[in-house]
């Protein structure tokens, strides 16, 4: 299955959202190489569609990228945690809404060369607003809620305003569906 | 635009795919968080379609995730390299066809929450076998070309057999652009 073995594993960082792990590795060749890996839990996408077709987004500034961007909700995997759960949970957390059906579009590797994160990803529907209301942790203190016509999230996707590789997928996979 | 200042900024780790960067921010409450911030110098990926219609994809060994899985064409943009000419390198190398045309499809930030990579991402069209063939580095000894009809390669995405963020998000745009 490989042409290599690790010689040494070390942990650089434990992290809030990934921990860094450098592996040092040999290829049957003799040569040597190393591999960064950023070691992340994974996480659950929900694609909220309301009744009359309104995908629920929310737009967040990301400390990374220093920008405001249009995502769809989600979150890390609490351990152990089921990813439909963790799916529901976000969207009731950072929407307001509580879905009555879940239904799995896929789970996509957000960038596999480098990193573990695994992103399960949820068609919502049966959406109503829950009892407790949106929930924000003070890290969430910029996101905010919008509500955009399905047909025109898919639009603002060909035309470069939402960029969020997971809210690409997510939406793209989700308009198939709802096409059928 | 922001609610936080920036207190301590602690670069961990210069690394060869990415950089560690560990930041701690004071919100206006008072409050303190930690940000761990991935520095990624970006990418470029090719969706090369052929004129019979056959998308080119690879296969190789994904050494975070062991797991080998089927992608698009696609690399790290070297030091100032414009990213269609990085497509047009990354394409050539993996898979030893040239593109006679590029098209700009979108660019997309992988994983915002946490690290500052941006795919820059582009249909390749008029592909020609390129006189160099495939050259691969010694990292990429596991890449197999694989060859699907695209409305296969469209199903697979729909079935999970395709699960890299990136190519999902090319190969779905693409199919908007080829069906036009």
């Amino acid at each position: 299955m490989s042409n290599f073995k690790i010689l040494k594993s070390e942990r650089k960082h434990n992290g809030k959202i990934f921990n860094l792990i450098v592996d040092e590795i040999e290829y049957a060749s003799g040569n040597r190489a190393v591999h960064e890996v950023a070691e992340h839990p994974g996480g659950a996408v929900a694609v909220p569609v309301m009744d009359d077709g309104t995908l629920l987004l929310v737009r967040q500034y990301r400390y990374p990228i220093q920008k405001y961007i249009l995502e769809l909700p989600a979150g890390k995997l609490s351990p152990g945690e089921d990813p439909q759960l963790c799916a529901a949970r976000e969207l009731e957390e950072e929407t307001g809404y509580s879905a009555e059906k879940l239904t799995k579009l896929t789970g996509i590797y957000t960038t596999p060369g480098f990193c573990t994160e695994l992103l399960h990803i949820y068609l919502a529907e049966g959406l109503k607003k829950s009892p407790a209301g949106q929930q924000l942790e003070e890290g969430e203190w910029s996101l905010t809620l919008e509500r955009v016509p399905f047909a025109k999230a898919v639009a603002m996707i060909e035309k470069g305003e939402i960029v969020d590789g997971k809210s690409i997928c997510g939406i793209l996979l989700a308009e198939k569906i709802l096409k059928q």
